[in-house]
């Protein structure tokens, strides 16, 4: 069991958000930011260089984007719905845009692929966790 | 002249978007950021703990999404604006809620005073940001 | 198999380091950051707030240097060593003093409990991670 | 005045360290971090990108670096002396390393000579707060 669930069934607090789908986004965002991170670098050392600069620009906007969100997410008491969504949106998108191009270049880079997966599962979780917000919160 | 509106005089390709609006988001954000840090441990060093939760709170996310904010800011080439309309407007929303919450506390402490203002700005520039970028970005 | 270790095995170039040392430490460096932020929260969450303010401080610098110190470990090639050591030291020393601290409140809250091994796991992988580096590097 | 000294000034505990060397510290590792974010889409902008390789790896752990050393120095009271002189002494070298592989880019680029003056000038702000920090600390 992550830390991140094991947090989650010691805190102090009764949740008001589903636990699966919050310590699936806390997991899938903060294995995104490092993927996207290692990924950035393992694209620098390619010899096309040109041809990844979109991928590494997307992978530095995705890995700031998933620590916010991680950390955003593991602060869970009286968090500011009117902040939250807008950042899983952001959140969505980036990884969408991200894991799109990663995928273009899965292909011919194994690295590209690995990120493109966390990319995927990043995406999903958030998705299923903008879900399962109570719509009044 | 900040390092940020000098990095954009110098930078290799034309701005898509309006340079003083984007120099006041980019700088705002990052003064945001520290001043949201910096209240936390302030609060954190006050006789009344229990009425500064939230206060703590907001500030620690405040902090977080402004940082990812100013950092996707910083990369202009080839921005997503998919994920960065609705990181602005979660960075918009933040500021207000932690600017509000600052403010009940500002008769009372002149550091919460001064994170007020921090964050009075950032949501400002970062709504004048987002009122300047092309629709069609 | 964690991305990070599956992104290790995809790198493009040759390892100058233990990749078992190196994933292990990349691994624990974020799920270190992770924990602790939400510990942050928890401990916000408890009634003797007097009680956890230095928890929730250390708690607060130990999210910081893990955060750091994995993203420069994600990015391995011409890295520098003498900025990578001291930040490792670092790491070191903040996951010593804030798992010291969570274990002191750990009989009293599971959630101490859970982010003391978390900051006992990384000040170790972290340390090995010292002393698999290359002394030349 | 900057909002760090503003915070500074109105803290409510006494500080144990020079107030004007810790806010020229704050201050300069945030505009660091910045700038070595704006320096790297910058670089990846430029035709040459196999030669900016190694300073856009070193902006990358510029701006992680100076942003961890930027939130613990906000948050003053009960800091860690353990984690906080390797941090600083991290900081002070991956400032140097930056800054001399940014200026030997400096003749060509004019957002490189930027990048050199924050970098060098953060260096220096943080060697002059490693000085100011009494040895007991």
């Amino acid at each position: 069991m992550s830390y991140a669930r094991q947090m989650l069934d010691t805190y102090p607090r009764t949740l008001t958000v589903d636990a699966d789908a919050l310590a699936a986004a806390i997991d899938a965002t903060n294995e995104c930011a490092q993927a996207c991170a290692a990924n950035t670098d393992a694209d620098l050392s390619e010899q096309n260089l040109a041809e990844m600069v979109k991928c590494i620009r997307l992978c530095l906007d995705c890995t700031d984007i998933c620590t916010a969100t991680n950390r955003v997410l593991s602060r869970l008491a009286e968090y500011d719905a009117d902040a939250t969504r807008p950042l899983l949106e952001s959140c969505v998108a980036v990884c969408k845009s991200c894991g799109d191009e990663c995928e273009r270049h899965a292909p011919h880079y194994a690295h590209c692929r690995v990120c493109t997966e966390a990319c995927r599962r990043c995406e999903r979780a958030c998705q299923e966790l903008l879900a399962a917000l109570n719509p009044s919160m």
